[in-house]
């Protein structure tokens, strides 16, 4: 089930290493879902449990430790031989016994010379009890911040990775097709939403689809919401409907937002559409090695400044492996002040949501840093998606 | 949107009142999204950033917190005046400056007096970076663990939490139809997973489904992983096929799992799913008020251990609430040495999967502690069910 060759994974490997050696630490304790899967191609829904995967230094000897129920689920996602799966007992789960005793234990087992070990402070699936287990079991050790050392790496996607991108938003615009069809007046959000993710899930002939991270979909007043999940009304003509969704494949992600609008749309709601198109192209033309983060929003932002309008939050963000609830790859940002310079392969989700006078329009598109620009990974129809 | 009338949100947070001041907490700073979800209705799908809700111990004293793009999803989820919604600007995002630096401002600003401050140092919310902000930005005051708190108060639901449940567990009935229907040899793991999500979030005519945390689905050799998502693989004849789905309403989740046999299944295969239908069937016999946690596990390991079987793992969990990525309270659980006595209104996914000899077969139940026994909120065929 990988979804790359070993010689992806021994290459990621090979590059973590380099990065601990520059920061002189001993170890790593990976906890952050995408990086464990970056890593070791583990993909199994368990991070609900306390997991990680341990990398040394040497090229060899990395080490996942999971539930020991999981240790099935390594044996079929994980490029790792059956050595380096280590599964914790179930008296460790539920109870008073805090899977961190095991660790700690084959930690200082294992690895005794090991004495600055890092941990990803900022990730979400390191709760601070653990971090402080972690802490008071090994206490000859010390703990360094090591967030975002994989991160980092996973910002420049390789060959193998745009290819599973490319299949990613191919899969995105097949979720606006089934939005554009289901979508109409009298039918309830959550019926569209079942269409568009079963259409997302379906994926390809070729390349099925994994789960998409998150969805929004919101109608009529609650379209100026970002961030919600759809609900039992049904869509209302002469409104507008609002929809983010990524497609996924092998979880790496496509972001994909388009605004549709029930009847003829009204002449600002066309304008601002129009405006938002005009900024997004002159962003996108900004895009190539060399520009940084912060020139492709400036292109943006002149664009807005023209017609009086100003959008305060940025306008996309890395993108690629995700495991819930977030497809960030958190790190580089379009935005001001973000001077991280475009590289080839690297992918970001542009995404273009205004405001203005009660009406909100959103588009974006995921795209490629290529040699000489960029590349549409998402390939739907722009601006304003009109039903009659 | 809100899922329920103010009284239930007001009387949730009586009830977190009552608790911090057992506790004698001043403050508590919530993290976990189901918990925020439940003192205050929030449901945006934000919680990759930093947010919280402030919960003071005076009546209308709570206060959400989000980033300033999410102020509009809160409006329209939670059961908040806008002057208890505030949001902090967007400098704070993807840049240096942290929205810690903003939040302790607001408390040091609002809550001069407050001194002990419960926080959730095992949720997956509350990353170590940002407990350590906190802390530093409060030098005069203590940061105590609440963790559990609010889900503690969870645990036992309310009437109008079990009429949401009921619907959480026809739903997941839904799914485990579709699943029949779509699981056939030839037929792609990717297309029958469509289906069913599709299923799901459709939900009923009176009752939409909100997004599943997750969804596992495996056939053939990988049905001895608890925990993989669906592949592209197809599914072949004289193969099993492993599903644990969640019916999800207004993200309150039912658990169900089936094995399926395409053809034929071998005996020792339906002998495994009687046995283990027995054993479910003994405890489910034992779940009454006054009961424990421990006695109701006991109960299927006497049924398992005549016939030479044992279950490591816990055979189930208080469920409820969940945003991503588990529908698990994280209170109790049904294994040995849970000594949590049964109330009416406790809800629980029971679910036993069993390997023998490279077989494994799976089936849970969602139920409800009623006053004299149970009451099973999933209502599907039980048994290993045959695809002919």
């Amino acid at each position: 089930m990988s979804a790359f060759e070993p010689a992806e994974y021994a290459n990621r490997l090979r590059l973590a290493h380099g990065k601990m050696a520059e920061r002189g630490l001993d170890l790593l304790w990976i906890t952050v879902p995408e990086n464990i899967n970056y890593l070791c191609g583990y993909a199994g829904w368990s991070f609900y449990t306390c997991q990680g995967l341990i990398v040394a230094p040497d090229r060899d000897s990395h080490v996942l430790v999971v539930r020991d129920m999981d240790v099935a689920c390594a044996r079929f996602s994980a490029f790792l031989d059956a050595g380096r799966i280590v599964g914790y007992p179930e008296e460790f789960v539920g109870g008073d016994r805090h899977p961190m005793e095991f660790i700690t234990r084959l930690i200082r087992e294992r690895w005794p010379a090991a004495r600055r070990i890092g941990v990803e402070r900022t990730g979400f699936f390191f709760p601070v009890g653990d971090h402080d287990d972690l802490r008071d079991g090994l206490p000859d050790r010390t703990l360094c911040d090591a967030s975002g050392l994989v991160n980092g790496l996973r910002t420049v996607k390789s060959g193998a990775e745009i290819e599973v991108m490319r299949a990613a938003g191919r899969i995105a615009a097949l979720g606006i097709s089934a939005a554009f069809e289901a979508i109409a007046p009298g039918v309830r959000e959550c019926d569209a939403a079942a269409r568009i993710l079963e259409a997302l899930v379906r994926g390809e002939p070729e390349s099925g689809g994994t789960p998409p991270c998150e969805m929004s979909l919101t109608s009529g007043d609650r379209t100026s919401a970002p961030h919600l999940c759809w609900s039992d009304d049904r869509f209302r003509s002469n409104t507008s409907v609002n929809l983010e969704l990524g497609g996924s494949r092998h979880h790496y992600h496509a972001g994909l937002a388009r605004s549709f609008h029930l009847g003829p749309p009204p002449e600002p709601l066309q304008r601002l559409a129009h405006v938002v198109g005009e900024g997004m192209d002159a962003a996108l033309a900004t895009v190539r090695p060399g520009r940084t983060c912060e020139d492709v929003e400036a292109a943006w932002r002149r664009v807005l400044a023209r017609e009086g309008l100003e959008k305060k939050s940025r306008i996309g963000y890395s993108i690629g492996l995700g495991f819930r609830p977030t497809w960030l790859d958190c790190t580089a940002s379009l935005q001001a002040g973000d001077r991280t310079v475009l590289e080839p392969g690297m992918t970001f989700h542009m995404i273009c949501g205004m405001w203005k006078g009660g009406l909100r329009f959103v588009a974006s598109e995921t795209f490629l840093v290529t040699a000489s620009g960029h590349e549409l990974l998402t390939q739907a129809p722009r601006g304003l998606l009109v039903k009659p």
